[in-house]
């Protein structure tokens, strides 16, 4: 298989937050989205997996409890496909007119739930991951760390996903951490549990730098 | 990635049918399960995509005209998490308990509608579609083959992959051709036009040797 070289858009600005479950990443990625969009950037907010017609159906299949066991590969495929569609029909047409993608969760949580959590060689996972997404890479990765214990009690609801065991969670988390670590310029890691208006203000900081290629709508 | 030696399982038949549409596929495999299951053996008649619970949702996403364009490395990735699945719940504990597994379609198909037909690497399409199914092959693989131009003419149902050209077709037809010459061991080519029951007869004397392995249930 092919090594691609880590890919960043030349137009545009591709934001992708990260973490366990409860750190936040919903409520920090429309943060971003308001204060962006109130200076007049053009603002994609999104999320893996699902924003696209198929991956509407995928995020169900692999999601829901009613599916019941499936194979490891097949859980991890089900999310590189939903990958592929997400990047080719909705992320980079986005980058292309020079918006602000914004992404709740992208390639590093398949490496970290697949990979850290199951038993598949996580080379492997990595390879087919970056050949679906053609190895487009977030011009920044926003961790939101949280020990598992306090991310899981922040809600009632759990899904397929989130009803494995601590000791899956801990890896999950350790694999987003080595991530970060191992590329800092492209992340930035905070802890979640930090006001939610300083978490907001950091991000906006390590963002500001990025935005002289993203297009500004009409003021 | 690993490249994956051929691995052929010990106990049980693994009979793959391949071709193009209208080749007489699901005939013949059903005239094969009816004459071995007469003779007391365990036949499984499966197919790709779609005989596991999950694979049926992805065959509705993949084949179904309100699907609509997909991207290529979407709908390639679709194939491969129904064969994962297929391959790990269906196929190999059918054949640890030693019975014989008849498939209408399997890893040559992906190669050649997703290979040929598309604007994908064949290379890489084969080396994702070798790591989901652990790379397990067929004991022997018939191809029926047929000049696209007939095939197509036989029904008059259009699904998404059958509304493609005749040029994509003809690419399609050649890749199952080129698969077959490469392995002549583990392939028989037959011209889909002879008799019905002229193609069975081949079809079983080039699967008997392979019986050894097989279970019959108490007769």
């Amino acid at each position: 298989m092919t090594r691609y070289p880590g890919q960043y858009a030349d137009a545009g600005v591709f934001v992708c937050f990260e973490g366990g479950e409860g750190g936040g990443k919903s409520t920090q990625s429309r943060l971003l989205r308001d204060r962006l969009a109130e200076r007049g950037y053009c603002v994609r907010l999104t999320h893996e997996p699902g924003d696209t017609p198929v991956g509407k159906d995928l995020r169900r299949i692999v999601l829901s409890p009613e599916t019941g066991a499936l194979a490891d590969k097949t859980e991890f495929l089900l999310y590189a496909a939903d990958k592929a569609e997400h990047v080719e029909t909705l992320v980079r047409p986005a980058l292309a007119r020079g918006e602000v993608v914004v992404t709740d969760r992208y390639v590093d949580s398949t490496l970290a739930y697949q990979g850290a959590g199951r038993a598949l060689d996580a080379g492997e996972l990595e390879e087919i991951s970056r050949w679906a997404t053609g190895d487009l890479r977030p011009h920044l990765t926003v961790v939101l760390d949280l020990e598992p214990e306090e991310g899981l009690g922040r809600f009632e609801g759990r899904d397929r996903i989130e009803g494995e065991g601590l000791a899956f969670h801990q890896r999950v988390r350790q694999s987003f951490l080595d991530l970060a670590q191992s590329d800092p310029d492209h992340y930035l890691v905070l802890d979640a549990r930090a006001a939610i208006e300083d978490i907001a203000a950091q991000i906006a900081r390590r963002v500001e730098p990025l935005l002289a290629r993203a297009r500004r709508s009409v003021p």
